[in-house]
């Protein structure tokens, strides 16, 4: 029923076996089959498909029908644990939490911002403004308006082109599912972060990285600044500066 | 021998109670022992101990001799899977990869130096110095090279206080296995690196964060340039711009 140590590292060692045919590119695009595997490293099918199996959780492998186990691309490769990710920001935030997770913002979307603007093809541009227009559209209580905002994000990081900015997407989701609900739960606040967001769409369109990057950065400030009031009340009306540096 | 799946949705089920129980701090800082959970949650022990071996590997528990299982803080749950992030850096990098890998960078370690200006603590600075100090000495055949570099860009990100950058550790460690054997190839290549290096400490240990910034970001494009002329061996011998830009 359960897996022993022997079995376990047996597992280990087939996948590590196969990683390196996979990056050293012994295999074409599709792996062998199961049981010509299992033949080649002498084990049974049992450990072969729980290695197998360990490959496709991460991304590294998928199965088409009748084509057979095709290696993917290694940007999809996922370096990031979206589980632990998830789990993470279900904890209730403290301050440093919040800190960190706005300077972490600002060190990626404002740089793929500036690279979306340079490398978005027309698609990536099309896709990015109809997930504006509908984030435009949907209200802050709708059971939708995560997905909307989440799905924005994850379309600008992915048209910067660069694997890792695109790998913190998840990240990048984590951190809106977590403001969000702190910036809505104040009056004006969503007004000011659409705004900017639209900001950071026109600079995209118009290809100008720079705008778009300073305008992703005012994006990242509205929010930190709506964090403040939230978790500072009695904090004077307007700051000059983000969260961070107070 | 194998977890069929009926006990793999079990350990996903308990995997979620668990998690559930300490993100809302019902447990204290020590688990209740394994019997109790199996009870709790109504499970075999067997499922128990897979759900609880599935969250030591994310660092997310220790186990405590004499004290019980541990929750560690959540900064240390690992976001990152450092298996993905090292076979994808054990494959031949192609010109895209390394572009990549150089934004990441450039994103990452000139705020992470900044932040380390200002928020190190003096052990902090004594530990980034004895590294710089230990890479200083050692020779780049030395076998102990790699780890060398990757404890002072370990600690420099750890000393930046922020979760999020001292979690990308792993890539950046992944980064430098990548480019120091290209750079190290090249006559006078380290030099130019290391001179880099030593002006981020420096300015780390003067707790000047726009120096740091600046000596970081420095580093990266001597990194750049040096990648350059490994990969493009017919190119002009100075450049302005970093890699990515050109």
């Amino acid at each position: 029923m359960e897996l022993g140590n022997k079995e376990r590292s047996l597992v280990s060692k087939v996948m590590d076996g196969l990683i390196s045919g996979i990056v050293e590119e012994r295999y074409g695009a599709i792996l062998p089959p199961q049981d010509v595997l299992s033949k080649e490293f002498d084990v049974s099918r049992t450990v072969m498909r729980e290695a197998l199996s360990m490959l496709l959780a991460r991304h590294m492998l998928d199965v088409r029908p009748k084509i057979g186990t095709r290696i993917r691309p290694m940007r999809d490769w996922r370096m990031i644990d979206e589980d632990v990710v998830n789990w993470r920001f279900r904890a209730k935030p403290d301050n440093t939490f919040l800190r960190d997770v706005i300077e972490f913002r600002g060190s990626i979307e404002p740089a793929a911002c500036a690279l979306a603007a340079e490398r978005a093809n027309a698609a990536d541009i099309a896709g990015i403004r109809d997930a504006f227009e509908a984030l435009r559209q949907i209200d802050v209580n709708d059971p939708g308006f995560q997905t909307a905002d989440a799905l924005l994000h994850t379309r600008i990081l992915a048209a910067s082109g660069n694997q890792f900015y695109q790998q913190m997407a998840a990240i990048m989701r984590g951190a809106l599912s977590l403001v969000n609900p702190i910036i809505n739960a104040r009056e004006g606040g969503w007004e000011n972060v659409l705004a900017a967001h639209e900001r950071v769409v026109d600079a995209i369109e118009r290809r100008a990285p720079k705008e778009a990057e300073a305008a992703a950065r005012a994006m990242i400030e509205f929010t930190a600044e709506e964090l403040s009031h939230a978790f500072a009340p009695n904090a004077l009306p307007h700051h000059e500066q983000p969260l961070e540096q107070r």
